[in-house]
């Protein structure tokens, strides 16, 4: 297939090691860029492009507010922090709040060094965006707040510090300077989602019975989070992710957001984009195929038969191993469509990418009452190009793939000739997996396919919807 | 009483010559603004004001994107401009969106030139602002769109143009270059409420059972919009405002958004902030009291009676006329809490106000369907303090005034003798008014009050909820 690179040894190299020299000079490449946005359609900003060039001080993208805020406590300082937290009065953390603890640890929100205090939490509701104290702006779309009740916040009183707890009430982080205030759930909701619709997932597992305050602060993790799951090799921090990028002398970093399994129609459409940017210049663009690892809603398929599909598809050669780095981004999902999208490419700003891949409806799913999708399909692409913060970043819109007939492959949609092509749908997918029925030949690698297949005989053997998924211990 | 100036020939004088030289190194003012900044609590952010001093050019703050876009069509080319309306596909005007298009057509939504495109649509519903081709950005927090229905969109076809027209089918404005795109009720109620619950009066009235479809474009208003009500004298525009304030010499302009009868609870605070303003060393502080004159909900005191109020009030010297301007702003009332206030405060920069007075809980109102506020009481002036676009207007937060009852007035509360104070909210005041009941001495001046008494009787005279309203011929 001319569209793959050559497949080689393949494995999940999350730190497979490149000699190409980094670049010393980014500023000429951003001007061949500019040069040539001609013929990359809807993808790059010019305006964009000058103020990164005024702005780009290393070679990767400059972390949001300047400094990626990493919030584990240094090991010499963790004994003294743990005797500390020991004394304060304790909040327990569900697992969405583990996982958005997680988040702002490593710094995938920077410049946010904590739960949002209610300034935050309003600047995102109202604005998508915070301002900073320098009068400079960043994007911060969804609420990374953390609830508590009635009787946590009594319990809790006149201090200025307390302890967050995990499931068996041990300290794992120290939340200080705290601001308690009050949690507007049907605000939150509707600003978030742009309904209140009964059914949305992330609203019912942590906003509808959530407590009725919020708790902010500034954030100390005593501990790098760990799952113990068997993944957390792949759990890269925005840090080890610009490590690895650097080491691997990445010139451009393309990020592709995903909580679905690799079709082949993903694999042409990242294949395509490192040809566009060799194309425009780049020498080395490097994929980040970044799986999404926290809460997902009951009919996705499960972070570890994810990551099984994803080592297929790259063992398979329909990824080049050498110019992509797979990872797991540890944000939980919220399907909240055009605000969402636009916290999964400022993450990914934080970690390094300069261009993001956009799809239709990205972050979407249907109407949790109405017969319809959620959101308009192009709403998603439209506001991330227009969104406070996000600048510096380069969109880079789909084309649409489908199955073409004519050549039995998955190709770039050619609506002169419609009726070559099939579109199969997530829930088509799911649907011909679950009944051991084969997809098209060339839709998905045999290897890819053969593990969703198994994914959904566990789940009738077991006969359990979803698999138990485990928290940090 | 000492808190009020000296009252003199009182009349509603909207254009009340004065001879004070207008200031010519406003930059020097804000510089004396910043020094004095300690002595007006949370008021005034040295930021903003710093970011002023690099961009006023003229004495009253510039418009938003720079001009005043004023779309009423000049003199010379009406004639022509009607004769190609009589042409063109038809869209009928509600009463509200001819409000809108009047708001449009004076430049109080300035640099919008028209009803939204759906770049503009999105960007209010998820940034509250849009961002200019120069990269500026401005503050635009809700939604100014046309709908209009499946016929009337098979009707339009594919025309570039429609003619707008009247309730009696005359033409009166023209939409070019229009866009046309879909709907998203829900979304746009939850993003601009916070809420779907049934009952919000401007949704009722003007979404939910509006078309399906939004038509955007540059829009040219065929006459100055005249609703031959009496009132039309107080219906200055923002160009004829800021006319008004340059001959009067202000060299602040403080304003006050109301959609009530004013109480001397209101006036207090309005003399009492001139008199910092005078502190801070200006010179002529003028007042923009700016009754809402588009629609309101039912149990709202109607504009021409609320007008009649007004104008008791000044009569009765409890506002100085020499240093007020009262006039109506023609936009229809959303009760949106934190996401009008700003558009509120923005359409002022353009009508030449720099200085905003926000009290507690503005365009707030009850729950439709739980008992509490739908907002906060402190989010509004929050959100408003922190919205982008907004960084050029100083915002004086109000200091909640009460009945004194030591004093026999309305004065600053002062919760070290909490006993002493009286709250009279606007519903109490109704039902005192509709009960022909007294309020407190000194809550507000008897011709006022009077006003209100005589406007309830009408009421049940007539046995209607609401006077009958008038729209532009």
């Amino acid at each position: 297939n001319s569209h793959f690179n050559s497949p080689s040894m393949a494995s999940m190299s999350t730190a497979f090691p490149k000699t190409t020299p980094f670049l010393s000079h980014p500023l000429a490449k951003s001007d061949s860029l500019i040069a040539t946005t001609v013929s990359f359609p809807s993808s790059s900003r010019s305006r964009s492009l000058r103020r990164a060039t005024l702005r780009v001080r290393s070679a990767l993208i400059e972390p949001d507010g300047g400094k990626l805020m990493e919030l584990v406590v240094p090991e010499p300082r963790r004994r003294e922090k743990k005797h500390e937290a020991a004394d304060l009065p304790r909040v327990k953390l569900t697992a969405i709040d583990l996982q958005w603890m997680h988040v702002l640890s490593e710094g995938w929100a920077s410049p946010l060094r904590g739960f949002m205090r209610e300034a935050e939490f309003l600047q995102t509701l109202h604005f998508n965006s915070l301002r900073l104290d320098d009068g400079s702006v960043v994007n911060m779309s969804v609420p990374i707040v953390l609830a508590i009740d009635d009787e946590q916040k009594a319990l809790i009183g006149e201090s200025k510090r307390v302890a967050l707890v995990d499931s068996d009430d041990n300290p794992i982080a120290i939340l200080s300077d705290i601001e308690i205030y009050k949690h507007p759930k049907e605000e939150r909701i509707a600003r978030t989602w742009g309904t209140t619709a009964p059914g949305l997932p992330y609203a019912e597992e942590a906003i509808t019975n959530a407590g009725n305050w919020l708790i902010g602060g500034d954030l100390e993790v005593l501990e790098p989070v760990k799952y113990n799951d068997g993944l957390d090799r792949f759990r890269l921090s925005p840090f080890e992710l610009r490590k690895e990028l650097e080491k691997r002398g990445a010139d451009a970093v393309f990020a592709f957001q995903l909580r679905n399994p690799v079709h082949n129609g993903h694999a042409l459409l990242m294949t395509d984009t490192r040809r566009r940017l060799l194309e425009m210049g780049y020498k080395n663009p490097i994929l980040l195929l970044h799986p999404l690892g926290g809460f997902t809603k009951a009919d996705d398929v499960p972070l570890s038969w994810r990551m099984k599909q994803h080592e297929k598809v790259l063992e398979d050669g329909v990824l080049d191993p050498e110019t992509t780095v797979v990872s797991i981004f540890p944000s939980p999902m919220l399907y909240a469509g055009p605000t969402e999208v636009q916290w999964h490419a400022k993450a990914r700003i934080n970690a390094g990418a300069n261009f993001y891949i956009v799809g239709r409806d990205p972050a979407g799913m249907g109407h949790p009452v109405e017969k319809r999708d959620l959101y308009d399909a192009d709403h998603g692409k439209k506001v991330l190009s227009m969104a406070p913060g996000l600048e510096r970043l380069n969109i880079l819109p789909f084309r649409v793939a489908a199955y073409d007939k004519t050549q039995g492959k998955m190709a770039f949609f050619d609506p002169s000739r419609a009726q070559d092509f099939l579109f199969i749908s997530g829930t088509k997918m799911r649907g011909l997996a679950k009944n051991k029925e084969s997809p098209p030949d060339g839709f998905m690698c045999p290897g890819g396919w053969k593990v969703l297949v198994d994914y959904y005989d566990s789940l009738s053997l077991s006969g359990n919807a979803r698999l138990l998924e485990k928290v940090p211990v």
